[in-house]
């Protein structure tokens, strides 16, 4: 008997061929879904993940329309596509997801604050600044200050501390001025931060939204180095608000997918939010291995306005590690060290060719829930267990990092 | 400044594309290593799911040896590769992995029940037989016995009770030994087991071995229909003694990669081995979802010589429900109903044509760690505790599979 035509299911087209998109590949074949990609090059590392892909311009709207013919909606692996073509898209009727009135918050740092301000919720003290005399009258004498490029930046570029007025006269600001091109910089208080957060959650075009526990996010020269899921020792509170305020950005400002919202945790003042992502982020590859439903699978459902899955820690924390690029090239020649030495370690390699610092695939370990909790003391209260047992998460996962990157 | 080329990784070619193959896509994806499948057609469902593929012959030999060209090691999606062709490729320098000589343990029934007496291990009473004198001797009065076909049956084909001497005279099995082509045909005593487990495990070609929980099977109309896992109510010596006979059978026979050792359950006489698959399992669909390292992931780490991942459960059980194909022929038309009515189902589809009764999906439902147990009354055992949350476990499961097979 011959077999039946295979059933189609819907298609999912995402500009750009990154790691994010490369890592929508295996959430996209458990649930039967297209994935078709718009890559840079023949060799984009989402493509050997994805089911079909076009090579192509992701600035040339005339590609962008072809490639979205025969596909159900366009979403992202990153946020430079120019929001003129994606309006034009969607004057061409295609479903794009977030659409380009959401996306601007996430490219515009300068929109991004008013539109928090307007939400009642918590920014660092912020002004956009057209001179250095504007920056000197924001400071009010209380140096350093954050001087931001308001598009463009990101894993630290586009940010520069001004310690000082003189420094702000004569360094590095007063030629941001006069050369960044932007009508307006971005002027922020030096927030007194203790560390990062992120609360991510997704959202569908008709509203539902659902969100991860809170996390921290460890940064090391201005790049995510390692994320802890949950956060420790969070104030039930500050989560619980850092999460309000994460659903109430994703459904206010019209968001579509997944997005992270990057806080401040600042003792005292609770959390003030520090930016926003809309696609799957750094932030979230813990719920990869963590979590019922990890970011990419629920992108993918949101963006198709599909039902959100259960966003349910799977064990009882998990550790994210960063591997970036280091001296060695061959990530491989770590595999069997690694394996052998953390063989609870999920490790996740991006094909991509390693470049010192480039990110170039992270690991998670996850504490099951079987697991006995570490050796305690007589007296230690549940919260040091905990701390003992993501220490001992993180130094597995760092363990297994450094093996990778460092090779055999 | 322009990329580094991509990091090539080991090249994993498996013959065959269909839903085991398929299932190997993510895991590869993953860890940074090429799939590269041999398809029996382009629109084989394995093939969006790996980054490379080729249309050809698994029963030609020159299309195998150009297939093996460039591939670290050869694996399977099924058991039909001709043994002698697999013998030239291992001739030609290419490893195969699992090797012919462990894979005939899988292939023939009567040769695995020689392998399982020689090696101590509780077979049911069988004998190979030639002829219904044979079977009415092997019988001994004791009606029904099971013919069984030494190759080429699966799914409850090539297996036939036999209730009665008259019927052994007279029947299908008169016709069998006249017809099946086989010198051989296997007799068995009817089992009186009251269910079916599964002892699965993986081993490296250097021996290391790793044991998944063993889980309970249940089967409809001689095709897997739901798995437990961890298999409940199971006397921990009976779990400790089938892992240790699924040891054995991987390390003695040789086998590389996953293997399943099918199991009864038989009150008073622990288990008796019924079957042995090498390769991914549909026993082991569970632990794509259940367990640290699912069945896929194993695999590749195994026929690639690396180490293995850690087996324990992600969280305290899991039940895996197939979807068979019934009269609905688009299976995404019950996505929006599924997901909603069951957010924590892990829905896996396989991209293949509705047929009725065909394996077109599964779909996994896990109890997380943090999940209180179901309500208990007064009194009540852990045992009993556990097997609520099964049956939970279970009717959600079978809830989100009936949404997908039946559709909007």
């Amino acid at each position: 008997m011959p077999s039946p035509a295979p059933v189609t299911g819907p298609v999912v087209g995402v500009i750009g061929g990154g790691q994010l998109a490369r890592m929508m590949g295996p959430a996209a074949t458990e649930l039967g879904i297209e994935l078709r990609v718009l890559a840079e090059a023949p060799d984009s590392c989402a493509v050997p993940a994805a089911a079909s892909h076009e090579v192509g311009d992701y600035k040339d709207l005339a590609t962008l329309l072809s490639f979205a013919d025969g596909v159900d909606v366009i979403t992202f692996d990153h946020e430079h596509v120019p929001n003129e073509h994606l309006e034009a898209l969607l004057t061409a009727g295609v479903a794009v997801e977030p659409r380009p009135t959401a996306l601007v918050h996430a490219q515009d740092k300068i929109v991004m604050r008013r539109a928090v301000e307007k939400l009642g919720l918590p920014n660092p003290r912020w002004a956009a600044v057209k001179s250095v005399e504007d920056l000197v009258a924001f400071a009010e004498g209380r140096w350093p200050v954050v001087l931001k490029t308001p598009r463009g930046g990101y894993d630290g570029k586009g940010v520069l501390v001004v310690p000082s007025e003189s420094e702000a006269r004569n360094g590095t600001a007063a030629a941001w001025f006069a050369e960044s091109g932007f009508e307006h910089l971005l002027a922020e208080e030096a927030v007194p931060f203790t560390r990062e957060l992120s609360a991510l959650v997704a959202r569908t075009p008709t509203g539902e939204v659902r969100s991860w526990p809170v996390v921290e996010s460890i940064q090391v020269d201005g790049v995510c180095d390692e994320v802890l899921a949950p956060a420790p020792g969070l104030d039930p509170e500050v989560e619980q608000a850092a999460e309000s305020a994460a659903r109430t950005l994703a459904t206010e400002l019209g968001v579509t997918g997944v997005v992270a919202v990057e806080l401040f945790d600042v003792p005292g003042r609770g959390f003030l939010v520090n930016e926003l992502a809309m696609r799957p982020h750094n932030s979230g590859h813990w719920s990869m291995d963590g979590a019922v439903t990890g970011q990419f699978e629920q992108h993918l459902r949101a963006v198709l306005d599909l039902p959100l899955g259960d966003t349910g820690l799977l064990g009882t924390a998990t550790v994210m590690k960063n591997v970036l690029g280091g001296e060695n090239t061959d990530l491989f020649s770590g595999f069997t060290r690694v394996m052998s030495s953390v063989p609870e370690a999920k490790v996740h390699l991006y094909g991509k060719g390693v470049r010192p610092g480039r990110k170039v695939g992270h690991v998670n370990v996850t504490a099951p829930a079987g697991a006995p909790a570490p050796e305690t003391n007589t007296g230690q209260s549940g919260q040091d267990s905990a701390d003992q047992r993501m220490s001992a998460l993180r130094d597995r996962a760092r363990e297994a990092a450094a093996l990778l990157r460092d090779g055999a």
